[in-house]
């Protein structure tokens, strides 16, 4: 991660003319005693018989731009528009170019990372993309703190501030690199969860969090980019992926436009694994979501030896066939840093293999041998000794950071069962199971299914989707079929709130044994012990 | 005329679930666990099922100002909207209380004269009025000049600012008088010809006065307030009264509006009478229209003597039957000062009645005895002589004077004659002839018959209308129906251009006698020589 540069077409995406963000040629007569129609009527005349539409309005501004760029271009100009509230708005009027193109930004609004993506609104096309830290973890490294810092003087303001500000160093630097002008970005489109979303609108999160977890608004109308001083177009339309609720953001509705799941017949799962578990269960027909918090375990984010994905981190642990030993790959093959959560995953999922935890999560002193130390009074399992390490000391893991993780698969399997048992749908019925989010592309599902956090469906159920919020929120730009299908799926989802669901408890109780208390939901999972060395 | 305090409620206006600005009760359950929609959701579903419509639009200021006000008022609010472009727009959530007033500014804009008055938005009664000199008469007297000033460094922007500045000024004092907070104004409409609507939305009036003579816009959307400047409601929509042309002006589509011809059977005339003669001619099956510089002269603005209607004008000139003497009449009986447009009509028919002046308009010394005086060359006719004027000196009317009011008429009879002509109407069935314009309530119809400037028709056609600008004005803020009719207006008037129209240039010529070349046309106009004394 970190910043980079991508430019890929990995998918097909809408042509021109589907979109909501648009451009129109406008050539007319110029006006004569005969034809004496006021210039705004005019361009109205030609906009409204090319887009076939009579709904089309003017801002103030453009409307005293008018006689002056019609007049210089000789009655022949691009009308860039937006369509929303079944209106047509214009945007800007250009010089009847030739092959001119404009640019919209999809942003997925990470709590902790975001990333944007330009595309070119007229072919659909990725031109490029970058990710970055979000700048408001000076002030708060987590959503809670963040609601509590936003209700302190200039709080929200700054907070906002922030992240505004550093979208805009972002949008410079993308726009610079693929000499794209900063006016010619007619349109964004972001996805973030409803916190996030509040932030970057500047509206008070302060209900959000406190019962009974109310969002200042779900669907925003599209404002314009000047209102929220962002660098591109100001009177470019900022889509923000709505939201179902408090604790189901804009960010998943996204997902479920970018997985398709709405349109299949059979039954899928999507899960965002993250802070929140994030999870949609349904097909063509209908659509149930919950979400609930797994905590931070599951990104390796508590882990004593926890970091985000970078070099050096340690994101898949395997035992090796004919040794029986532990083999770590690192991020870059760099030398070991600490361990990010797909590799966390996978490590405890080895080590209940090899017997060296057992099924409560406890190490099996007998099995782990001398990798295993007490420090203050608490057992660590070393996994990478502080001579192989790149920081000179021992990277461990100590019974606390399983015991975290096991609550937190807990969690995961949980909410997942809840919202099957609830529609009346057996785990195995689920045809496909995506997994979002850009940690969830590194799991493997076996080590998940070892644990006991995703069910034991067959390894070819699941599919990693990558960063569904920005795929999704990139389609939402670039096409209106696919943004009335997010309406649509908003008005369709049916969000179950856990806070106040105590079957949600017993099963989560049930969960916290590696695989499960009832072994028969587990069937592949086997444990074979065996020595261990880490190779 | 002046600054002045009016209240009357002499018209029927409409009642107040009929306007497209109004207010709305909403009263919503609070949010519970089973009720945690997003307080916008919960205002909005609230508002369609009062307002009956899906389509409610909310400004991102106000998304922002909800969770406050709906806790601060237990979720019962009131909800001031307008309704445009096929949507409800939010303008204000105001506490619920009962009886709550919102209220409406209907400006007259004329070149000279503005008239402003505060309406009750809900019950449509008038609240107070108020009229004073446009203060764009310190950059140029007339239309012309202003359109040059416009184009000067800063021109438009200056014309704009005096304008706004001092419609604030008369604004904050009318809602002074009448007890009214400022924010309670939640709307405007604004009548003017099409120079004077461009330069009070700042919109560059270049093109209006040169061929083919193109407005910017002639039917622009509400514009809210805070983007003019208006010491209103900020988010209060400004109506403008739309243009067909530059030469017909909103003022007089808000006159067609407030005369009810458009839902006549029988044909009628409208004439606004100024320094354009403005014309329409039709029923509830048509409309034509056209406007030609009539000049100055019809309001009295040119002649040596002359004056605007203010205290001590001359505004009423008879003959004495018994002693066949002139009597004149002065605004409020004050020593004459001057004549204004009314009192000159009459004077010079008086004068073609005593046989003083003849056809040609041309004084007859030996009718006019000592009234008569050579001054630098050319003959004046002595109305008052300087003992009995407020001046000190001799009023008096130069044949210049005559033969400028004569060409003035002739302009006016020609524009009647020649649009009657075009749709194959005579004169002699208009069933209905309206005459419009503060200055038109004041001119007595005999004696513009008199001197062929009106039509030879019975004298109960003639209505006088007053400000029907002002009037037409105020009917489409407080009603929807009206609002929509005057758009509809504005699509059926087929507009007329005389300045390319050869017979108009025939019929003018012929009409510039006393009262025309055909006396046929005027069968009661007859002179009656007598001895002449003023009175």
């Amino acid at each position: 991660m970190g910043n980079e540069d991508k430019t890929n077409q990995k998918r097909g995406q809408a042509p021109a003319a589907s979109g909501w963000i648009r451009t129109v040629q406008a050539k007319m007569e110029g006006p004569s005693l005969e034809d004496n129609r006021a210039d705004v009527d005019r361009f109205l005349n030609q906009i409204r018989q090319s887009l076939d539409s009579e709904e089309v309005a003017i801002d103030f501004p453009l409307v005293k731009k008018m006689p002056g760029i019609l007049r210089k271009e000789g009655y022949d100009v691009q009308a860039v528009l937006y369509r929303a509230n079944h209106l047509w708005h214009l945007i800007d009027i250009l010089p009847a170019q030739k092959g001119a193109r404009i640019f919209g930004l999809a942003v997925d609004l990470g709590t902790s990372m975001i990333t944007i993506r330009l595309l070119d609104l007229l072919t659909g096309g990725i031109k490029g993309e970058r990710s970055f830290l979000n700048p408001q973890l000076e002030m708060g490294p987590d959503i809670l703190t963040r609601i509590h810092k936003a209700s302190e003087e200039d709080g929200l303001c700054n907070l906002q501030g922030l992240l505004i500000q550093g979208l805009n160093r972002e949008i410079g630097q993308i726009v610079k690199d693929q000499g794209v002008s900063f006016d010619r970005v007619a349109g964004m489109s972001v996805a973030g969860n409803t916190t996030m979303t509040h932030l970057f609108l500047g509206l008070d999160p302060y209900w959000l969090c406190r019962e009974p977890y109310i969002p200042v608004i779900n669907r925003p109308e599209p404002i314009r980019a000047g209102e929220l001083g962002l660098g591109i177009h100001p009177n470019a339309p900022v889509l923000v992926c709505p939201n179902v609720g408090s604790y189901f953001g804009g960010d998943l509705m996204a997902g479920i436009l970018s997985s398709g799941m709405h349109h299949r017949q059979g039954t899928s799962l999507l899960v965002d694994v993250g802070t929140n578990a994030e999870v949609v269960l349904g097909n063509r027909d209908w659509l149930m979501a919950c979400a609930g918090a797994a905590g931070p375990a599951l990104e390796g984010g508590v882990a004593s030896m926890g970091m985000m994905a970078a070099p050096g981190a340690i994101d898949k642990v395997a035992t090796d066939r004919e040794s029986g030993e532990l083999k770590l790959g690192t991020i870059n093959n760099s030398p070991p840093v600490g361990i990010c959560g797909s590799g966390l995953i996978d490590l405890v999922a080895q080590l209940y293999r090899l017997g060296m935890i057992d099924l409560r999560g406890k190490f099996v002193p007998a099995r782990c041998g001398d990798h295993l130390r007490e420090i203050e009074g608490m057992k660590h399992f070393v996994v990478v000794p502080s001579g192989a390490s790149a920081t000179g000391k021992d990277l461990t893991l100590s019974q606390a950071d399983i015991d975290s993780l096991l609550r937190s698969k807990a969690a995961m399997f949980a909410i997942l069962t809840t919202i099957t048992e609830m529609v009346n749908v057996s785990l195995r019925d689920i045809q496909r199971f995506y997994i979002g989010g850009a940690f969830g592309s590194y799991i493997d599902p076996r080590s998940a299914i070892t644990i006991g956090m995703l069910p034991d469906l067959p390894l070819e159920t699941y599919r990693a989707l990558g960063n569904t919020s920005l795929e999704g929120a990139g389609q939402a730009l670039v096409s209106k079929r696919a943004r009335d299908e997010m309406y649509r799926i908003q008005d369709q989802v049916t969000y179950i709130e856990l806070n106040v669901n105590s079957r949600f408890m017993e099963l989560f109780s049930a969960a916290k044994f590696i695989p499960h208390t009832d072994r028969s939901l587990f069937p592949s999972v086997k444990q074979n012990p065996g020595s261990l060395n880490i190779l």
